[in-house]
């Protein structure tokens, strides 16, 4: 048996480019011969399609979706995901996978486990399955497992059930486990640890196929496979592409030699995953041009080489601001980064702007000193005009705060927390700098003088980030044990750290719960992001 | 037996607070002779705590705080709410209410129905309840029922299990109901309708205890009540306010006289709504005042108004930030109404600033023509000046968008689409109007001028909404059809709206998400507000 595994990539809500993208694939897959075609989770309408699911309208087309592509499985069998109405008590969804030949669907498999947990939402829109079934395909049993299924054990929680282990006793031979299951840094190496562990509980080949694409924040990066029943990974789909590829299975297993393909190292894969998530942003949302505030600091200088990577340099606007507590130096350094990556860069200082407001704002300020006040009159200042070149030229603006920033509020909103896209809002700043030194790997790109200056806003004279802030290295230990691991002060302070720098980062980190709820949408590529995938109150009292 | 209902007001994750808040109520209903003090939901850790319930110390706060307050239930009972670790499988918490008496907890009730719609993510944190039990105390049997718990068959989806026909089953003669029902218009009679709706089923009376307060864009508003076998109540608390009020259970039966409170009319509702709203984010987020952009229009007088009932003209500063477009009319209009209301303004022109914007961009934009980017650049510039009131004086910025400008996106992000909370975000513009002559009920508050004139944004010479929208009156119309009743376009246009023009207002809804996902939070007064009751994809085909 020949079994193709569609690795695409979807446009949520849109039905006739999603219907084609699958049509396409499965005349392909029948022109090479394949006996069945396996798509990922929600192939016709994309993952996640969030509220969406609650218009009428939009599970029709799902489920009018799923009849016409079955129509077109004759000579072939294919595994198509979708939503499904559910007509008894309950949510009004099932979240399904059908297994489509002779024209129709013969079968519809419901999810069973559903994750609704850090991104996840699933039993806002899903009733579960109840029960599971095999399917009688060329002689194999088939399993179909959507995603979450297999990850009965491999969760903060154990789930109650295993869908495996029914599949398993109704007699199945092989897993089909189509699959919507977003990137994050230790994803790779945590499914090989899923799909390990069901082997060795099971015995069971596993045919896995996940989408990919970026849907705003959520990055999905493919790394689809076959393990065969060994355990051996006997193909494997690269990251960030689309592709279709083809496997046989023999007698009891799948033939072919095992690849050997571990998960690139942290920072390589940090870049290439944070390069697409940009690209595909800018293709979806319909923008050609992107522009950014070029501060000779190392974020924006960050920001700027990897949006040259995601749509080259010619479609990149770097937008220098100077006030007059830029230094000299940054401006030379922020020229020599855009000659470098050979995009274009314009020259806007701000200190006429700033002198009109501080002039406006005379009367009500009277004499009083200037403070963090006239710091974020800078940053929106600058934010106004990069919005101002946004509308008047169509440019998408990437906001340019790194992970450490966004945590302790030190970034003004509606400054430089403004932007379409957050590409670094879930980089730390120590991981900024390794990503910075990951693009000069070959050639200084990024001129070192960025990346050895003593970080600083620029928004004061001699202000350097250091006045307020510990060292960023202690400062992302403390931030990674708060946000990804969610440690209690106590157990961070038992930790060795200074008990007044836990307590002021922490405290830190939960008043500014307000700004990041007016955040831009960050690029998810740790554990733990800001935005959908950590919800906290406002007006709490955090401990 | 006498019953003690406990209406407060907590704040998230204040332990310290809201336990003293329990004691204190515990001991006053002991001087009253109560038998029982019944609380809300998730009394000691407020509702709700969203992804703090992430965190181990929060719930071990939980936990302590719910042992600590049994030990003070001496010669009284109480029934408080928190959350408990599940130690099995499945999610790690319950959602539970706890009987308390002789100075422990004798019984733990969980939920049984989780909400995980709308505004609700309970499944996303815990398992729900297996079975019930009935507690017996003082010769009556209890049930109790946790919010959802009741409502079975009361929303858009039927769910399985009916806990109140098990209680009813293992044998409750009375249910005892803790709750966290927010606040929209309708609420208050629907939760009539579940009320008698479960007694002609059941038969049994209900003692339902609802928190009372603002969480951010969640109003709880009370609404506390009794209601008889017979389907009559018998007593009810006010809404909006924190009181403890008693109930004494005859033989079979509520005593007392049927009150007849009915649900008051819907302006005078959402007024109040929004009043409290505003004042218990300001009281709960440690902000004294509140500043506004006062711009003559409907809209911003109205924030205004409510503004200054919330926390007192005295804590009020309007300010005036004419541009070359503004009207002298609007000017004038926007001093009266500050006169009126009896809050402090300013007069900040903008235009030298604007003008210093547009020398600064005449290098990049050249000779092309004016166009929304100098629209946004005036509205942006307000922005920036309010927010450095807001910095240098400790203000507490409201934004002044009105749920039409929201949905078709006639705003500008990081404009007029800036602050803190967003008060009418939720309202409709003709509700706007319904509010304003509401406000202006007994007397001339907001200028007639303000009420009678054309909407306009004046951000350009002779502009008025009506060049770019339909009359609100049907855009309105429109807006509610596809954001709370989620109609499809071909299900509005059959209601004989015109076909474009109902393409053109869905689309601009749908291309305004990316707006609202920086949006401030927006007090939810209907059942479908922008913010986290509407998860919406950003990039995405909307059909």
């Amino acid at each position: 048996m020949k079994i193709a595994l569609a690795q695409l990539n979807y446009r949520i809500g849109d039905f006739e480019l999603n219907t084609a993208k699958i049509y396409e694939a499965i005349t392909e897959a029948k022109g090479h011969g394949a006996d069945l075609v396996v798509f990922s989770e929600l192939t016709v309408c994309g993952y996640p399609p969030e509220d969406l699911l609650d218009y009428e309208w939009f599970v029709e087309k799902c489920e009018q979706s799923l009849e016409a592509i079955a129509e077109s499985c004759q000579g072939i069998a294919a595994v198509v995901g979708g939503v499904m109405r559910n007509r008894e008590k309950g949510k009004g969804l099932f979240n399904v996978a059908c297994f489509m030949q002779h024209g129709k669907i013969e079968h519809i498999v419901r999810k069973t486990l559903l994750p609704t947990y850090d991104v996840f939402s699933e039993a806002r829109y899903f009733e579960p399955a109840h029960d599971v079934g095999v399917i009688d395909f060329k002689g194999v049993k088939l399993g179909i497992a959507i995603c979450e299924d297999l990850w009965d054990m491999y969760n903060d929680f154990r789930y109650e059930k295993s869908p495996l282990q029914s599949l398993k006793l109704a007699g199945a031979q092989l897993i089909i486990h189509p699959s919507a299951s977003p990137f994050n840094i230790g994803k790779i190496h945590l499914r090989d640890k899923v799909f390990s562990g069901n082997i060795q509980r099971f015995g069971l080949p596993i045919v896995y196929v996940n989408q990919v694409g970026a849907n705003t924040d959520l990055i999905f990066d493919g790394d689809s496979q076959v393990i065969n029943a060994a355990g051996q990974t006997v193909k494997q789909l690269p990251l960030f592409e689309e592709q279709i590829a083809y496997i046989t299975l023999g007698n009891a297993d799948f033939l072919g030699v095992p690849v050997h393909f571990s998960e690139p190292e942290e920072t390589a894969l940090m870049h290439d995953a944070i390069v697409f998530g940009i690209r595909d942003y800018v293709k979806k949302s319909g923008f050609k041009k992107i522009i950014l505030g070029a501060s000779g600091g190392i974020d924006s200088a960050l920001v700027q080489a990897l949006a040259c990577e995601a749509v080259g340099p010619e479609n990149v606007m770097a937008l220098l601001m100077p006030s007059p507590y830029s230094s000299q130096g940054s401006i030379d350094d922020a020229i020599a980064l855009s000659k470098n990556l050979g995009n274009e860069y314009q020259i806007m200082p701000i200190n006429s702007i700033f002198e009109a407001y501080n002039q406006s704002l005379k009367p009500a300020f009277e004499k009083m000193p200037a403070d963090l006040t006239e710091e974020n009159l800078q940053a929106r200042t600058r934010a106004n005009l990069l919005m101002a070149m946004s509308n008047k030229f169509g440019y998408l603006l990437l906001n340019t705060s790194n992970k450490s920033e966004m945590a302790v509020g030190y970034s003004t909103l509606y400054g430089d927390m403004c932007g379409g896209l957050s590409p670094i809002g879930d980089v730390l700043k120590t991981k900024v700098y390794a990503l910075a030194n990951f693009i000069n790997r070959e050639q200084e790109i990024i001129p070192r003088e960025i990346l050895t200056k003593a970080p600083s806003a620029e928004l004061r004279p001699g202000q350097k980030d250091s006045d307020s802030l510990p060292e960023y290295a202690i400062l992302d230990e403390i931030l990674h044990l708060y946000i990804e691991e969610r440690r209690s002060r106590d157990e961070i302070k038992a930790q060795g750290y200074d008990s007044s720098m836990v307590d002021k980062i922490i405290n830190l980190v939960n008043r500014a719960e307000y700004k990041r709820f007016q955040a831009p949408p960050i690029l998810r590529v740790t554990t733990k992001a800001f935005g959908r995938g950590r919800q906290m109150p406002l007006v709490a009292f955090h401990g």
